[in-house]
């Protein structure tokens, strides 16, 4: 069993709204066990959309449409749907009577197009709108499935919830399962080929990566006739990435780098400044993002200039002098620096050329050094990113998490 | 001449991700004068996506496809479009240098699959990318055009906008120019209040406003036979935005308030440092985004412990006791504080609830209080924000810099 999503709507086309009822309705289906192929939007046309549904119904056996239910002569998708499957339209009194009372509530007075709404494709089942007017509802004919779904993302998920999913799960024999893994320190590219065979040789569980904002991301997915099945299937699947990929997976599901690292501290109950040149406050920034980091996150610095890296930050000024401010010894000098004002365990420091300017054959852009302390003991990391400034400063905050997170398990 | 958006990723067909790609370039498109009948999305599988290229292509001239470009097997669109238009692949050397050099910059050694990438359809023009990795490229035979774009928004839209817009400007024989203004302080309810009848009565120019991530666009696009009347014909109606928005708008076409604060304190040759407690480092962030700015951003200070409030900016213990972090009266005394030892004649601070936990009836979550010192005189602004807690950070950072702004101008 397999299904489509056809959105309608010329505002979809002209690119005034992105179409985020086709991600809620793939995300819900393939948690159905319901596979979808295609996603599709079409225009408030006859021909164009008739002939999406001849499209449709020639690959896919369930089409749930979106939009196109209102009271403007422009909304087509059920008329040109009944058409498609030769059915008339009849007034479904007790939609009108919705209708009614709907707009008695609000004080308004119906027009023809809103009677319009109430008209039903003979055989259909009636889908009740419990968030707005317009009804939506199904034809289930030759082992075909026809869905009418409205368009607001509101009235569209919550009649999907009460009225579709109940009925499709008739379709379904088979559950899904997927958890994700996050993987920082190594590109996408890298972590294909270490793990190559396994994606090459997949069936059941299935292997999806792909590279999200300087992360990379595995899905494992698994069907099985029960939850705990498909649970089972994913559990050796995920060992085996495990062992390939070691610590490069820093966290599973919906999680981040700042997350993971920032829970670690707080298990460990140590606490964490930092002192940033190049990065000038995105890692502070992103440290903040963690719900309760307030009292391990204790200060920030952000040392622009030298005199703020000397005054603020206690850096020698022979070290500017004789390393320059993208050095080892200054990123060494800054994290010492910061953990010293703030008495806290960790410190993190960042200096580099972010570019676009400022970059020489020593030192291009790109060269960014992290200093790391840990309870008087100081470490640095050379990096070489690529990307435009922000790009740049974004890696070097995800690589210094990263690092960091890799020393707390140790 | 239409065009079609067809979409290639299995992540988009289990509602991983939102197709935003559709909505950018439907946008574009219809900005440039082509008209989208379809959007499609298909996932990583070689049989179903030839069957897309067959379908588009027998109803659309154009058809430009997002993802499927990167290292792994997964990544087909190139493949399946040169077998669908008969081309073999070769392997083009430029873009194998440019890989190459993106690794060697990263330290990294390149694998097969990002070679993969290098490869090329032949006949085709290469579309350089200025900010990834994977070239994209354009066949155009007996009148069909095929646009390969990669996946990740960013690389997508800067090669969409450098390399396939002036190659499908000769597709219309009218030029179209465009020019964004950017509004930040009044929503995007109150700003088409008050522009409503120019945009109900908009015919050549069009006026297109829309919301993005914080701020208000409106794009104003004009047609005309050569790009000089096409200019002519926005400037009055730039005017006429501007009578009504006056200094709402903060900047045009390609910039960011962090810019534009940015370069007005340049001009001015003043000095700015900020004091942060709920923004955590994102002003700072933000500003030290702008090139050239190391000689006017001087320092930042990420306090989010009341401690550090105390030690670091000096602010009276009986201030914090009295009115607690979030108040007027803290956020005056932060911005005094950093200006005092950083010596700038600018500082910013921020103090606030972002949430999710913390609100009271007194705070509650998306009270922000901004500080602004300029030259010895110290003001706040006080802030009701709402979303989560990146959306409530993001705005407070817009808001205290456009704030600035509108000071800075006066």
């Amino acid at each position: 069993m397999n299904a489509e999503i056809l959105a309608v709507g010329t505002e979809l086309l002209l690119g005034d709204i992105v179409n985020t009822n086709a991600e809620y309705l793939s995300k819900r289906l393939a948690e159905l066990g319901i596979s979808v192929y295609y996603q599709s939007v079409v225009g408030d046309n006859k021909e164009r959309l008739l002939n999406a549904f001849k499209i449709a119904f020639d690959r896919s056996d369930i089409v749930i449409t979106t939009g196109g239910l209102g009271p403007t002569k422009d909304d087509l998708t059920k008329e040109v749907g009944a058409e498609f499957f030769n059915k008339k339209l009849y007034l479904h009194e007790e939609s009108l009577k919705n209708i009614e009372d709907y707009f008695k509530r609000t004080g308004r007075s119906l027009n023809e197009g809103n009677r319009k709404q109430a008209y039903i494709p003979e055989g259909a089942t009636v889908l009740k709108n419990n968030n707005g007017t317009a009804p939506g509802c199904l034809i289930d004919e030759n082992n075909k499935v026809l869905v009418f779904l409205p368009g607001p993302p509101k009235e569209m998920s919550l009649m999907f919830e009460e009225s579709v999913v109940p009925y499709l799960k008739k379709y379904s024999n088979l559950v899904f399962e997927s958890r994700v893994l996050r993987i920082l320190g190594i590109g996408e590219g890298i972590m294909a080929e270490k793990i190559d065979d396994i994606i090459e040789n997949q069936t059941n569980p299935t292997v999806a990566p792909y590279a999200k904002e300087g992360e990379v991301i595995l899905r494992i997915t698994a069907s099985a006739k029960t939850k705990d099945e498909a649970v089972n299937l994913i559990k050796p699947m995920e060992e085996k990435l495990r062992e390939r990929l070691g610590e490069d997976i820093y966290g599973v599901g919906e999680t981040s780098i700042e997350e993971v690292t920032g829970k670690l501290l707080m298990e460990k109950g140590l606490t964490i400044s930092t002192a940033e040149s190049c990065t000038g406050g995105l890692l502070s920034g992103r440290l903040i993002n963690v719900s309760g980091i307030s009292a391990t996150f204790i200060q920030g610095a952000v040392t622009y200039s030298n005199e703020s890296k000397i005054k603020t930050l206690g850096v020698n000024p022979e070290t500017l002098n004789k390393y320059g401010a993208v050095s080892e010894q200054t990123a060494t000098e800054m994290a010492q620096g910061i953990a010293r004002i703030s008495g806290t365990n960790i410190a993190l420091s960042t200096t580099g050329v972010a570019g676009p300017d400022g970059g020489t054959i020593e030192k291009p852009v790109g060269l960014v050094y992290v200093g790391l302390y840990i309870n008087g003991k100081t470490m640095t990391k050379k990096l070489n990113l690529f990307g435009n400034r922000e790009k740049i400063r974004n890696r070097a905050v995800n690589e210094a998490l990263d690092w960091l997170r890799r020393e707390l398990i140790k």
